[in-house]
C-alpha cells in the first residue's frame, strides 16, 4: 500500500470505526489514513497498524487483536470515532469501548456520524418499554459528555446516501477540525 | 431508601448497565447495591449516587449527568458492566462507554449478559453485508479482551424468562465473583 509521507514527530490519531467491518476495510482505511496524512496526522488504524495476532484458537485471536488495538490507542494524542449508528440504535460497541478508553487515559476525543438524527428518533422505531433518552444528542449522553469534557469535536452530518459506509466527506470535516485544533495545541505549547 | 450498612473501608465498585432506563430504575439499582452490600461491595450507581443536575438545557443536564457518572466511576477501584443486548445486537452503548472508561483508568473490569448467545448468532439475525465476528464472544472483541486484559470476570447466563431486566441471578454471580477477588486482593496486599 502506497501512503503518503507525513513528518515522524505529525501528532498520532487512532481511527475507531465500523469500517473494520467492510469487505474492502483495508482500503477504505487506508484512504482515511491518507486524509490525515494530507492534513498533517499521523492516523493508525486497526488492521493496518496492529500486528497481525498467529494464534489459531479464536478467543486467543480475539483478545490478541484487542491489545493490539489498545497499545495502538495508548500510543496516540488523540482518537477520532465514526460513531454512524451500527446494528442497532447506537454505535458500534467496539468504537465505543475504544472512545470511553481513550477518555480514561486522557486522550483528545474527536468523532462524527454519518446519521444526524436524534438518538430518540431512532430509538423510537422500536419501542421496547424502556426510558428513552431525550437531550437532543445522536447517541446515549456518556459518548458526547465524554467527548465535550475531553474539549473534542463531535460533527453530525449526512453521508453520500448511495455509499455511505465508503464516503469520506463527513470523516474529512471531523479530521480537518482535528488537526487545526492540534495545531493550536502544538502552537501554543512553543 | 434504606440500604444495609457498609464498613466504610469495604471497596467501591460502580454498576453500569441500562438499567437506569427501566421505569423503576431506582428500586432496581437499590436492590442491587443491597445484594453488592451483602456482598462487602459498596456498589455506587447513576441516579442514586450522582448528584441530580439542575440545569433546566437538556444538553447542559445531559453533560451534567455524563461528569456525574465519571467523576463516580473514578471514584471506584472496579466497575461491573451489565453487558445484555439492548436496543441492537450488542451492549447499551452508555454501558460499553463507561467499561471502556474504566479500563483506561485501570480499574478492575467485571460483567455479565443476561443472554449467553455468541454475537454472531444475534448479528446474523440482520444480515447487513458487513462482516460479523465470530470468535465466540458474546459481543464484539474489545468488550471481552479488555475484560481478559484487566484480569476480570464475565458471566454468560440466562436470566428469569419472565422478567430478565430485573431478575437479579446473573448479576449476583458476577458480584459474587468480584466480591471474593477483591477480598483475595485485599488479603495478598496485607
Amino acid at each position: 500500500m502506497n501512503l503518503p509521507a507525513v513528518a515522524s514527530d505529525s501528532p498520532r490519531v487512532y481511527l475507531a470505526g465500523p469500517e473494520v467491518f467492510l469487505p474492502d476495510a483495508e482500503a477504505v482505511l487506508a484512504r482515511k489514513k491518507a486524509i490525515c496524512a494530507r492534513l498533517g496526522l499521523v492516523a493508525v488504524v486497526p488492521l493496518i497498524d496492529a500486528p497481525a495476532p498467529a494464534a489459531e484458537d479464536p478467543m486467543k485471536r480475539a483478545f490478541a487483536i484487542s491489545a493490539g488495538n489498545e497499545a495502538l490507542i495508548r500510543s496516540c494524542i488523540a482518537l477520532i470515532a465514526n460513531l454512524t449508528p451500527f446494528r442497532g440504535a447506537s454505535a458500534d460497541a467496539g468504537t465505543v469501548y475504544e472512545l470511553g478508553f481513550a477518555r480514561g487515559l486522557g486522550l483528545g476525543l474527536y468523532a462524527y456520524t454519518n446519521d444526524p438524527r436524534d438518538y430518540a428518533a431512532r430509538a423510537l422505531e422500536r419501542p421496547d418499554g424502556l426510558d428513552i433518552e431525550d437531550f437532543g444528542l445522536a447517541d446515549n449522553l456518556m459518548l458526547e459528555g465524554g467527548i465535550a469534557a475531553a474539549g473534542g469535536v463531535f460533527v453530525r452530518a449526512s453521508a453520500a446516501a448511495e455509499d455511505p459506509w465508503r464516503d469520506p466527506g463527513v470523516f474529512e470535516t471531523c479530521a480537518r477540525a482535528v488537526s487545526r485544533r492540534l495545531a493550536q495545541a502544538i502552537t501554543a505549547a512553543r
